[in-house]
């Protein structure tokens, strides 16, 4: 099936990369406002701007430093029933984030997007844990005038 | 097979993104400087530094304002035989770019590498044609410390 695939490589321990990806203030800094639940089982809802969530995820996986995955459970219908995996590890050099949302049906103009988008928001939280400025919404990078 | 995939809306004329990306001018001015010939059937060669090039794309497909699609001919092993094709329309509000490197053996790390970095260079291409500042090879944005 389709999947949306990135890697970054970060200048910050593993285990503050992972925080950032485990916890609603971490994702709030990179992605966006976060509410809900964080453990395994429990569900995320996601905000951008609505006041109704944009994205729900139910966490699947939670593995120390090593690995993050989400399930979509609710949102846009082309992301319900896709995966949300972060993996980390130590490339010796850097922290080496490989980041895949993967189980598309259909690789749609849709998916194009979010492809886009996603590398947006991975080079942010790259830029904002070695220091610089994080990209979460609404002060993220826009890649088209007509599609958020 | 897998697929890198990238969509941006550019604020440009659909000729002017096209003129960018079929001509060896515009190619440098968003990825990195050229050499060959760019006519269909054609062979460009694309340099990141080195005397030799970096990979070298036969031409496959020229669409006038519609689609420019190339075959990896030479270069990283991964990239041989895979297919990178641009295809643009018209919105109503701007110029669409859907982006397609396609057909790669294996999702290998190198592939989410490429993937973020394609963003890069996709993401630039639309601030360039917009007015603002292209990230073309050496001015690139950077992904990782120890993988350019």
């Amino acid at each position: 099936m389709p999947d949306i695939r990135h890697r970054v490589g970060i200048a910050a321990p593993q285990h503050r990369v992972y925080e950032t990806l485990s916890t609603k203030d971490g994702l709030a800094e990179f992605w966006t406002k976060a509410e809900g639940d964080p453990e395994v089982g429990g569900k995320l809802s996601f905000f951008f701007g609505d006041p109704a969530p944009s994205a729900v995820m139910e966490i699947a996986e939670l593995s120390p430093n090593e690995r993050v995955q989400w399930r979509c459970v609710g949102g846009p219908p082309e992301w319900v029933g896709t995966t949300v995996t972060f993996d980390l590890k130590d490339s010796g050099e850097e922290t080496v984030l490989l980041f895949t949302h993967g189980d598309w049906r259909e690789p749609v103009e849709f998916m194009h997007h979010c492809s886009t988008k996603w590398a947006t928001f991975l080079i942010g939280l790259r830029s904002g844990l070695e220091g610089g400025a994080f990209t979460a919404f609404p002060d993220d990078t826009k890649i088209s005038g007509s599609w958020r």
